[in-house]
């Protein structure tokens, strides 16, 4: 057979098995976004019957045949990407037996639910027998993936390709103890006040300038759309149509500004790839950590920055039909990047945020090692937060159970976040060393320089490199937590007046 | 292989072809309600995928081997009719390669994309190919699933099993010139005003309206929902996840009201069927015809009557905010009841609306039969219009692109309109008997009478007898046209002081 003739056989079939991940992405949106409560279960079931759909083609000895032709023939770098990135899917999937796949994925569902509502009563027992079913059956799914004696790498390397625990463990120290200096400097100093004052700020027109921002940076509304959700998140559930959702506080706009920001900054990625390789695994980015490093970029770095509020002061006055407690820009602009340990990591400042990571990876890889069982994870969460954010949760809900990931299942995608975080101000100085005047393009409400160029260096290549090789290649260094630590210091110095020691 | 362990085998199989299919109707509904416009194409492939995955899973030899061993079982006899309602899907898909399936799916998907813009463009041209490429799609489907010469048999077969072209074209005639004699009268007659009075209802006041009748009549909100489409329709998107949409006119109130009690009537169906059989073919109803007598059941003759006004003309001001142009509960009662000749199908009143589906009943078979063709078709309705009804529609997106079943090769389901209102009226006059003060029970407020009589008699036995055999053992008759011809003209008679010949 041809090289040819294989890989149009190929193809049909990772359009399919991409088809299918669609589907249950949108399984998912809707659960969280739409869906009536008692349709749980009926949900889940139906969830797991197109996921063990897609686990039988994806580990059908044909698809290894036809893989296996191509690794052998001469074929471009994109094609060779794409059967380097389905060969280590169908080899990791062949791993699994299909009641496996379908148990995981039933209790994840149920698990997310149970989730939902204990977290609601602040009630740990409620959700506890299911966190338990879900830690036995991802250490069973672990070790069938196969491991050199650390459970956790098999779990990571779905999210993470290549990445290692004994990588992650001295990268995470290390920028724990700069963040620790940073955050001593910033507790002498005098803190900033919060001119919020208990206004009310209707939905309406949150929404609006929501979109209006969307608009704005580059989200393409015609092949996306805007809902709300308990938790916000982006989702690329067809082709061409990819959901961000934000979450709004009726006393304070500004999170479901930086929310959608965030998720914007997924979903220009998802609407960014190559469009030669729709529904291919060229249309992908590398790693969860590449993903989040787009998020995190324009959340971050463009959107808490002053220039960014010298824009939108106006704007969202004008929105929002407030004086926004009489802030200006320069006052909006300290407001945003207030920093103060805090108890819940989806509202924490840049400064304190990967401490909040970096206790979770602690937890779940004792969970994965055995070290920890799961009636003792409250208490280690909140001696925990003690340790290293000073914070003691008052209940379970704003502590163990405040975040969604170990109740659907996902254990090993906390350090995507931190690895996100580390490489968005890695591509920052790239990018701001490329595009001349970034800083005045922002306060003009000029995007599209700094969308471009990730276009050009990030989206667009999508899987053609790994993450770490893509990054090196873009930015000229590998993965440190120096960038990060400088831009820190550079923003936050002045603001708090610090200097670094 | 015993009986049993075919059956437990038989039963997995059919609850995966059920989650499949609600899969595929989330998919449907969400790109009526949801989507971004350029979703388009990635759904049409998606929703093709799905069709496929099922349509293999439904004709494999193996279904084929464990229907034929139950059928030559002693089974109970809703095991039997499990078994007959599976085993007709079967034999029906066997007779369709996977391609004709992937064609057609995507052809609709497409289609109604098309139509979608054609119709708010006015322009037939736009839409022709899709709709010609669908006919003879409909053509070649129809041919391989066989009949006796008449194509249209064949269609018709999917959504009203065991009816036929020969039977519906004489019922339909006596009906046809019953209602011509009834429209005549009122055309004698003076006509009822019309107090609305471009005063405009927003949004949010008309969607509270709808959700607290809904909850009123017995739809069950916690396992069901309501959102607003273009075009309203009921769907049961997963196991206890019933939605319904409802369309608004900022000018008039009503049309949203009767469209949501109808879609309750067809949505309280799915959730009422007897929950041992959840996701098996017993779980759904034995033709659209007999769902469509539930829809039209509420919408009408409960949702049109007298005490229901009694009852909501007060609520309706109290949530809309409005004295409804100054009508008080008779001039509602009179106001909806309105009779009048006009272009639009959903828009009908009750004693001109079968003249509609008429209509389409005739085009549609003369379509099937290659009496007509396509490009001929909007000169072929407007003449339709001008001589059953006395209107001509200024353009097609008023006339032949008024209706979405054509474009989504929805051929062969216009019939089951009809049919649902003959059979409305059948059921109305055997729970009328059943249940005394029914008119009392609604002008109370008080649907349960109703909605206990239809679960018992009509939603619970699901698919346990074809709909003719359903309907015959509930109401003790066969179908006619009588029973609607005496509703309409004891509602009517009155309204218009007029007397029947």
């Amino acid at each position: 057979m041809s090289a040819e003739t294989s890989w149009t056989e190929l193809e049909t079939r990772m359009r399919e098995l991409a088809e299918l991940s669609r589907v249950v992405t949108l399984l998912d949106w809707d659960t969280q976004t739409t869906m009536p409560p008692a349709g749980s279960l009926g949900r889940a079931r139906v969830t797991a019957t197109i996921r063990v759909l897609r686990h039988r083609r994806l580990v059908e000895p044909r698809l290894g045949e036809l893989l296996a032709d191509l690794e052998s023939s001469d074929i471009d770098p994109q094609r060779a990407a794409m059967v380097r990135v389905a060969g280590r899917s169908h080899r990791r999937a062949a791993r699994l037996p299909d009641d496996l796949v379908r148990r995981i994925s039933v209790a994840s569902t149920l698990g997310n639910s149970a989730w939902r509502e204990a977290r609601a009563a602040h009630d740990f027992a409620q959700f506890q027998p299911h966190l338990e079913e879900i830690v036995r059956l991802k250490r069973e799914q672990a070790d069938l993936l196969g491991h050199d004696g650390e459970r956790y790498d098999a779990l990571l390397e779905a999210y993470e390709p290549g990445m290692r625990t004994e990588r992650l463990v001295p990268l995470f120290e290390g920028l724990r103890s700069e963040l620790r200096t940073l955050l001593d400097a910033i507790a002498g100093a005098p803190a900033q006040p919060s001119p919020l004052n208990g206004v009310v700020y209707p939905e309406a027109p949150q929404i609006r300038l929501a979109n209006r921002i969307l608009a704005d940076i580059g989200f393409d509304l015609d092949a996306g759309r805007l809902d709300q959700s308990a938790h916000p998140f982006s989702s690329m559930v067809g082709l061409r149509d990819v959901r961000v959702t934000t979450r709004l506080y009726p006393e304070n706009p500004f999170p479901s500004v930086f929310s959608t920001i965030h998720e914007a900054g997924h979903g220009m990625y998802d609407q960014g790839f190559d469009p030669a390789f729709e529904d291919l695994p060229l249309s992908e980015a590398p790693s969860l950590g590449a993903h989040e490093s787009q998020s995190r970029l324009w959340e971050n770095i463009v959107g808490r920055s002053r220039p960014f509020w010298e824009r939108y002061t106006p704007v969202a006055r004008e929105l929002l039909g407030s004086d926004l407690g009489g802030m200006d820009a320069d006052a909006v602009y300290r407001y945003v990047n207030r920093v103060s340990p805090s108890l819940i990591r989806v509202d924490a400042d840049e400064a304190t945020y990967n401490l909040h990571i970096l206790i979770r990876f602690e937890l779940e890889l004792a969970l994965l090692r055995e070290e920890l069982e799961v009636a003792d994870l409250p208490g280690a969460w909140n001696d925990a937060y003690e340790r290293h954010l000073g914070v003691r949760p008052p209940h379970d809900g704003d502590g163990v159970m405040q975040d969604t990931h170990w109740s659907d299942g996902s254990f090993g995608y906390f350090p995507t976040y931190t690895l996100g975080n580390l490489y968005s101000a890695m591509l920052w100085n790239r990018l701001a060393a490329d595009v001349p005047g970034v800083d005045d393009a922002i306060a003009a409400g000029r995007f599209a320089p700094i969308l471009d160029w990730l276009r050009e260096h990030v989206h667009r290549p999508g899987h053609l490199l790994e993450c770490e090789d893509l990054m090196r290649h873009v930015t000229g260094a590998g993965l440190s937590h120096g960038p990060l630590i400088d831009y820190l210091w550079a923003k936050l110095g002045p603001l708090y007046g610090i200097s670094r020691p």
